[in-house]
């Protein structure tokens, strides 16, 4: 029975704010590798882990949300913090899975990861593509880039699009899918890096920093002189309220992410109603899981797509366990250039 | 030529902030009741004014969106304030309407008016009901009930239901016609009186006096332990937090009105945006005109509803033009109990 340390990652105390990497400590533990048969579990070495800024949520001492849904649930001080990921079965006691077997589901921030909970695990059928693709435009980033600007935001042909965190793991990708579909779209971003790649390489018709913009509302206007159609909100707070100030008659926002408002429970958009309710205006919370739906469809369009080299995959990878922190605090901090992954492991 | 004096009420000055009869000013011209031909225009005596809270937006020196259609049109200072009406043609140059039709559309707070636009005026036929259920519960009033709260909100029987400003021309309809769906309702109102009338009399399941709870979060929490499925909102601000704070998944809230808001353009709606992701909750704003689609089932459904005996008429009438400043004040105060009509004339 081959017993190995298995290295994972905690938070040491609630984030209220900002995260750093001191809130986060690694810890070791040891573990069998061999399952005593009996246990139904299955012993994953993780690949790839999935980062992502709503986990902040869930490292705050009162969550809003915490009992709404499993993935809103606070984590716990000094336990290993669970996180969508790739893996590859070590050793298994449950029938669906055997040794060798890719996984992909809730994994955890650990070289190795006891799986108890099989709802959220499936295998991982590779497509001829990279697996690091499958927690990102194949995977959960893809489907609520898609979900949610074909089934949230429905657009028309020619509409004007606006997306904010235009470079990250989901709003590329919604400027991507907007291009292909024939929508005119613009995104913001917070370095002028970012604003040249979305232009030069992404093919965004334009581009913007925001932290380059002394009025939100000016900007848009300028961006938008004839009003945006469908706001793709990843960041909450006074982008919001700017974007609601421009839209056109009839205008939706879909929202899956308020980046903004994470590290800042009082920073809260606060949308003029007036505008709202004589544009006609539609405000939509969604999560990617309500999308399953057109799951097939997703992966369909957005491999050939990839195939075509009409979609451009956009990955920041680090390195290595110890690497999880920073990647992780680096969200905040907007460092990412697109889907943030860790590669915990080789295959 | 059969010349009368005409008299109308005006702005004196622009509203910012709750509004007050030394606003208004009542003004008298002289008019010629009979129209030369080749004018094109027609005269009609108001018999009934519409006094509604949206006006006051109209009202302010910079309407916030004062272009986007022409009922959020600025109200000019010293011109006679255009509103909802009806009346009777008492001369016309205009091939559609003849001496003696009665006319529903947009009139002014004024005796006599002179109508050149015609696109929302109507020849008015009666059904049966006291000519001041057209502007009320068989108007825009009740349309907007209807389409917002069964095209909007997209009910369930058995779904459960919040109305705000709840004995208002709006929200005591939304009540009614929700309970006759098989919804459990509850309303809030800021009278003791009016939230008896509530339980009593309109049938809805519960009803609070909002002035009389310190935290409105928590009383939401006591008034619907199982959250709730439908906000119908005509207040905004703080009561919208809480109603997302109390809301359930794929939560809806439709918003005809933020009336707390007009008052005070400082007074902003900020629910937590984490709320409206995790619970899929959709917020739209919308305007009865958009659902003159259901308009044929609006008014024979609610026809029927009235005979029956089912659905109660809220009216509350002031007497006389004279009456015009006081009435539309007291809006803002919560004078009114149900639909705020002035009856300006005899017919």
């Amino acid at each position: 029975m081959e017993v190995v340390s298995n290295r994972y990652v905690v938070i040491k105390n609630f984030i209220n704010g900002t995260p750093n990497e001191s809130n986060f400590e690694i810890k070791t533990d040891s573990i069998s590798l061999s399952i005593p048969r009996g246990s139904g579990v299955v012993i994953v070495k993780t690949l790839y882990s999935s980062i992502d800024p709503y986990q902040l949520n869930r490292m705050k001492e009162s969550s809003p949300s915490q009992n709404a849904i499993s993935f809103s649930a606070r984590i716990n001080l000094g336990e290993a913090i669970d996180a969508f990921g790739v893996g590859r079965v070590v050793d298994s006691d449950h029938s669906e899975f055997k040794k060798d077997d890719l996984v992909i589901g809730v994994l955890q921030w650990a070289e190795y990861s006891i799986v108890h909970e099989f709802s959220t695990l499936n295998k991982l059928e590779l497509i001829g593509f990279p697996l690091s693709y499958h927690i990102g435009v194949l995977g959960f980033s893809g489907l609520t880039a898609y979900g949610g600007f074909f089934e949230v935001c429905k657009p028309k042909k020619g509409e004007k699009v606006f997306v904010s965190a235009a470079s990250g793991s989901v709003g590329n990708l919604v400027g991507q899918y907007a291009k292909l579909f024939g929508c005119y779209v613009v995104g913001c971003a917070g370095t002028n890096q970012k604003v040249e790649l979305l232009k030069e390489k992404i093919g965004f018709d334009d581009a913007f920093n925001y932290k380059e913009e002394p009025d939100l509302n000016l900007a848009l206007k300028r961006y938008f002189p004839d009003g945006i159609d469908i706001y793709f909100d990843n960041v909450g707070a006074e982008m919001l309220e700017a974007a609601v100030s421009n839209m056109n008659i009839n205008g939706r926002v879909g929202v899956c992410g308020v980046i903004s408002e994470y590290t800042d429970t009082n920073k809260r958009a606060a949308p003029n109603m007036l505008d709202i309710i004589y544009k006609r205006i539609t405000i939509k919370g969604f999560l990617a899981a309500d999308y399953m739906n057109v799951y097939a469809d997703f992966i369909s369009t957005t491999s050939d797509h990839i195939r075509s080299g009409k979609l451009h995959v956009l990955e920041d990878v680090s390195f290595g366990l110890d690497s999880l922190p920073a990647a992780f605090v680096g969200l905040f901090r907007g460092d990412n250039v697109g889907k943030k992954i860790v590669k915990i492991s080789e295959d």
